[in-house]
């Protein structure tokens, strides 16, 4: 089967490849630790060649790149397109890195986004996993991580808002940093430690600064065991994000997007918040690379669809 | 003058050891980088003696010592105290520590705390700096630090609750080691970006891990500085604090008890949160030593009172 593009999903950790034939179906995969702040000396065309120079001397079809390799860190800027986002504008957006011997890189632009409180907001990569996830007019989809996504769709494909929450990044360093590692014990997964935060994290989101302290006192006074920790502020984080992106309108029912363990935490929270739940299907991120060819005339249009 | 307490503020980074003589006045003071977490081998004796051994000698009085020594960690644990917590409470629970040659070392307990959302609470020194504070039965004070701490006094100088804020760690964990740290240069003080933090903290104190977030988005657009970023976060997380502390009643007047720029950039965020503020007396440890060994009888009642 002809290759018809190569996607490369471009984050701040790693590079993942992946050779897409007609319709967008995935031929090939691979990944290496080559993302943006792992390149050294910014080295990006090294990088890509090494993981994936064969697939372009051999079948010189186009490439597309989407995430931090956009960013100002990254290979070239490829400046933030305006919420409310549609993919037709994204991909008429599309920033052009000619590489050696003739085939061009496509990137990708992020989103920005003015939200409620008069703040910028900013992602990249997401939107187009978001595009891949197929989601109706209306939908709210969380993608979970070090910095977890909320959006908000519009009519026609639109990315219409989106919140960061910093709930991955925060668990981490105050596990690694702050006093709420002391006490942890690292060990086996721990559900009810953790549904335990969730709720507390659903009813004082609004105190998140206060209640975070819960995972050093709940330890100290033994309701917690140390096993129990870890899990019960990753509750806590997961709790507090879910009652604050949802306290204003609670939809009925929130899109998941990420890896699997990830969602199965954000799956059972959003339950105990009393919020429905669906899994986005897994191949979004090459979906959404492809769909954004597609609407940049780089491969055809194909009436068959993927899959 | 004769002395007649030796007043130990035994936290986790520091030991400092007052001198006090008649009515409690301040006759010589000392400090060192021993406290709990910084003595080898919990080798507090040691400690002390290297501090103030020629005072113990000479003056032969009794020594009491607030804060972490108390703890788990400490040189012996000093059980909490439950709120509401009255100084004649804690000054009957004092715990003993025999040292070498006679004199005793008094522990003071710190005091717990359930809060309305259920949780566990702790505090240990602040109790002792809130007693040498002398606020009025229904008064708020504030103690900004690592943890910054707000009191709620009751009758007759009991500490009727308190609610801890993780403000100073989640200052100095995210400028340290998350992404937020990226953009900033530190330097000068700049008020304006810490005012815009406070404003925005205050308003969004309820999406607080996501408002957060802003310290690295406002840097990417240019709205702040990368000098003014540190400043920016430092408001943010303060508005947040005062803002979810303030969320069910503001009170008309907070007191403020800490360092000096501490507690003057508490001062002006209360003031654009359009609450009033006063400033501790600078002495409420020592004093609040004081009137606990006074408590405890320990020390002569004083008629006059100190200073």
């Amino acid at each position: 089967m002809n290759a018809r593009l190569i996607a490369l999903d471009w984050g701040t950790s790693n590079l993942r490849a992946s050779l897409l034939g007609e319709g967008g179906r995935v031929l090939e995969t691979r990944a290496a630790a080559g993302g943006v702040m792992a390149v050294p000396e910014q080295r990006f065309e090294a990088a890509l060649s090494a993981l994936a120079g064969d697939w372009i001397q051999a079948h010189r079809c186009p490439l597309v790149a989407s995430g931090m390799i956009g960013s100002r860190q990254g290979w070239r800027e490829a400046p933030y397109v305006e919420c409310p986002a549609a993919l037709a504008r994204v991909a008429a957006s599309l920033v052009r890195v000619e590489l050696a011997g003739g085939p061009t890189l496509h990137i990708v632009p992020g989103l920005a986004c003015i939200g409620p409180d008069g703040q910028d907001d900013v992602m990249r990569g997401e939107e187009t996993q978001l595009w891949g996830a197929a989601l109706a007019p209306g939908s709210c989809c969380v993608l979970p991580g070090t910095h977890a996504k909320w959006a908000w769709m519009g009519e026609g494909g639109t990315v219409r808002a989106f919140q960061t929450f910093m709930t991955g990044e925060l668990y981490a360093v105050l596990v690694q940093h702050s006093i709420l590692g002391r006490l942890m014990q690292q060990g086996h997964a721990r559900p009810q430690a953790f549904e335990q935060g969730v709720e507390l994290g659903l009813s004082e989101h609004a105190n998140a600064t206060h209640v975070i302290f819960a995972a050093r006192t709940a330890g100290l006074m033994g309701r917690i065991t140390p096993e129990g920790l870890p899990d019960f502020l990753s509750g806590l984080l997961i709790g507090i994000e879910i009652g604050s992106a949802t306290r204003h309108a609670a939809p009925a029912s929130v899109a998941v997007l990420g890896d699997e363990a990830l969602s199965a935490r954000y799956e059972t929270a959003l339950s105990l918040a009393g919020i429905g739940h669906r899994r986005v299907r897994s191949d979004a991120t090459t979906r959404g690379q492809w769909l954004v060819a597609q609407a940049a005339g780089l491969v055809d249009a194909d009436a068959r669809g993927a899959t």
